[in-house]
């Protein structure tokens, strides 16, 4: 597996709590997740933090296979014209695209966007080839890089150019569009906390921090180790206000010509910062089973004697028949092995020296907890993948809990300012509604609306800017 | 599978010897592969299509992995000055490529280029991240799209924007990247052969038709069913080129700081346009079942009658455990169906109705032969599979069988230009290795020199352009 022992030692990382941006940076660099390259802005995906992308993308496909949905390939370029066809879509895009100017030598007639986000082109395809109520509902999705001039920028969490996929659907009717949105928040949400083991508040947006061009936008808000939130996924329903701009009609039973009522979604590379800020700790990353490349790393002890290098490779051939499994043979010592594969958030590292050859067992140690456990080398298989799913569970729990320790209640501006100032995590605040409430708690309490959460309780009946009646709780807080 | 029936049949096909470009994008159209977009030059590859090049990537990245090569995600953007670094590489590229000038609002400082292909972006970065022997070899492989700025396009043979995968690999010795160079080109082979029946030439290209900025470039070239070539796949030989330009070294054991040696590898979606053009028919699609979306669909006959569905859904039930199976239980009549899914190239329809089922058995077609045969039901798993290989054999041998009787022989230019007049296909001759020799045959006799085969008879021993003395047998043709 490594290459080579530079000598890079997990001293290298910045601890967590002394600067957390340093040490996500030190995390995703000196784990070989990313390189910069000369296109500013822009990240190379190495191939460690490709292969997790490579087993997101996977696992998310499959479920969008088993509701219904099909890929398919819009082209990357937007035609300006197309772009500007829906008023609020391109005021909150164009100040951020990159344009193409010129092809070849010649300028040409019309400028390009590489785009940002495929509404515009999905609705042009739309409306060519739907005609009947037959035709719907259109369930597509594209994987596939997007691009936006973002001013700075960080591996990951802000990029010029990021990986992503984006759900395109269209519908006969408003409820099927509404019941779409909601059942691929769903997907998300049982994505993020199954397989990410990230626990995830599901909720609406509000208006002011909605999708442009879109009725209404659902997120899943996730909250980082250092108490900030993270938008992990989103699902918007546009209503028929794209069908209209775009003439997309269809003829209903009823003989009546009708607009398509339109939803998209979309989860990003961006859910790999969320993996590395929920789990990561000192040691570097800790990644859940379900993503991590390598999820076993046999480590032979003493592989210089005699007998060692051979059960250390039987061991490995029986468990990669059901688990990711690799082995470092190198020349390094045990305890480099150990760190480097610790730091690279392998969740189990499997060791096996003379002795336990000699008693017919290997030592498995977690990467969430640290614990030992000594296992019969008769049923490895077993006892592998049940820890592998004890510690998405535990890595799971231990997100939720402390979500839940660095979850607040304010109830009047003063409280509010004070738990922003001192207190890292959500704040959950009643609401009234107003968009000037929302914009003077960004002012005076530097918080922004995260979501109105489905999972409302009420924390009070007045709102906590302006004392109003209120009946919208809303999860507030610090974003990436 | 069929969402309506819009009346269209295979009727609307132009016969494929009467107008074999029409025939093409009659085809491509009518089997709903692709759309066009409003983005000149830009197809939209729809769910059918797209369900295709999936399996192809499937397929063709398994075989990477076994090969020990990884994915990474470099960015779509070449600034300016590092395409042009390598000074024939970009005298090669740079009048087709399309150039972002701005971000939001603001001029750029550089111009960025879309990339064409990523030799130089792999090439800053393995500059950075090799230092010494134990970092190579390097094997790194990326999936993307590529923008080339053509001026006239065809979905899927010419494309200003394309999806494919280039694989560029760095390595201690010259020995070493040729052999890597020519195990790639064998895996495209094997591909192309056992995966999409579609028999190829494996050879070298000349040095006017080869790779800009590569040493030496490999081929595959296929005979389309009109008698014109199609190169499917290559692969490059950079020798140090690059490595030189870029400052790409390594220490040896030696303690000698010495230059990689590179490759770099690529299949794109032109070659879904090689499937149909080896294998369609007047009828439409003709799919090797190994990447066929659907691979066999149920079509119950006289389903109105008690027991046909039930039993219909219970075969598709059983076979969809082991091959892609769909079923059609629409309102369109039988023969309709028949007409549908033969355009749209399944390689096999099973028929159930009320007989069959009295009988325990089922009818089988084949797409390729139209052969029928009953099949008891009790084996339907074992028969469906069988017959699938039986149908890649058989169309593997078909293609190889047209392309053997449409390969000709010249041994001067006066038959050169004969055959290249009357007969389409490949011609076999002698070339003594001089560039005008190729120039001058292209001007007379209208073919580009496609590869000098590995597998090198003599079929003479003069060049067929000057007479002179000549060793180096030479496929020559028109192509796509």
């Amino acid at each position: 597996m490594a290459e080579k022992n530079t000598g890079k030692a997990v001293a290298e990382i910045t601890p967590r709590d002394v600067d957390f941006a340093k040490w996500y940076t030190d995390v995703v660099k000196k784990t070989d997740l990313v390189d910069y390259s000369s296109v500013k802005g822009c990240m190379i995906i190495r191939p460690y933090g490709y292969a997790i992308w490579e087993n997101i993308q996977k696992t998310l496909d499959t479920m969008f296979k088993e509701t219904g949905h099909q890929n398919v390939m819009m082209p990357m370029f937007i035609p300006e014209s197309l772009l500007n066809k829906e008023k609020d879509h391109v005021e909150g895009f164009a100040p951020e695209v990159a344009w193409v100017t010129h092809g070849g030598s010649e300028r040409l007639a019309e400028r390009l966007c590489v785009r940002p986000t495929s509404e515009t082109l999905f609705c042009e395809h739309y409306a060519n080839i739907i005609r009947s109520y037959r035709d719907l509902p259109k369930l597509y999705n594209q994987w596939c890089s997007v691009v936006r001039w973002e001013k700075t920028t960080r591996p990951f969490l802000r990029s010029r150019e990021f990986l992503w996929q984006e759900g395109h659907t269209m519908h006969a009717t408003a409820e099927d569009a509404q019941k779409e949105t909601l059942q691929m928040l769903d997907v998300y949400a049982n994505f993020c906390e199954k397989y990410l083991a990230i626990p995830v508040v599901k909720g609406r947006k509000t208006d002011k921090e909605k999708f442009a061009g879109a009725n209404a936008t659902y997120t899943i808000e996730a909250l980082m180790h250092d108490g900030k939130a993270l938008q992990s996924g989103t699902s918007h329903n546009f209503g028929d206000g794209f069908a209209r701009a775009f003439d997309i009609t269809y003829l209903d039973k009823d003989n009546q010509l009708k607009y398509c009522h339109q939803t998209s979604w979309g989860m990003s590379t961006r859910i790999i910062g969320g993996i590395i800020m929920t789990h990561g700790d000192d040691n570097g990353l800790v990644l859940p089973p379900a993503i991590a490349p390598t999820q076993v790393i046999v480590v032979p002890i003493a592989q210089f004697k005699e007998g060692v290098l051979e059960a250390a490779e039987e061991v490995r051939a029986r468990l990669a028949k059901v688990v990711r499994t690799g082995i470092d043979t190198s020349d390094n010592s045990p305890g480099w092995k150990f760190a480097e594969y610790e730091m690279r958030g392998v969740p189990i590292r499997l060791e096996i020296g003379p002795k336990d050859i000699e008693n017919g067992q290997c030592v498995l140690v977690r990467r969430d907890t640290g614990a030992k456990t000594f296992v019969p080398l008769e049923n490895v298989e077993k006892a592998v993948q049940e820890l592998l799913e004890d510690i998405t569970k535990n890595m799971y729990e231990k997100a939720l809990e402390r979500r839940e320790s660095m979850t607040h209640v304010a109830h009047n501006i003063e409280e509010m300012c004070e738990i922003s100032e001192t207190k890292p995590g959500f704040i959950k605040a009643m609401w009234c509604g107003d968009l000037e409430c929302e914009e003077k708690l960004k002012e005076v309490a530097d918080v922004t609306s995260r979501c109105m959460p489905f999972d409302a309780e009420n924390v009070g009946d007045t709102c906590v800017c302006c004392g109003k009646k209120a009946d919208k709780l809303v999860f507030w807080g610090k974003a990436y």
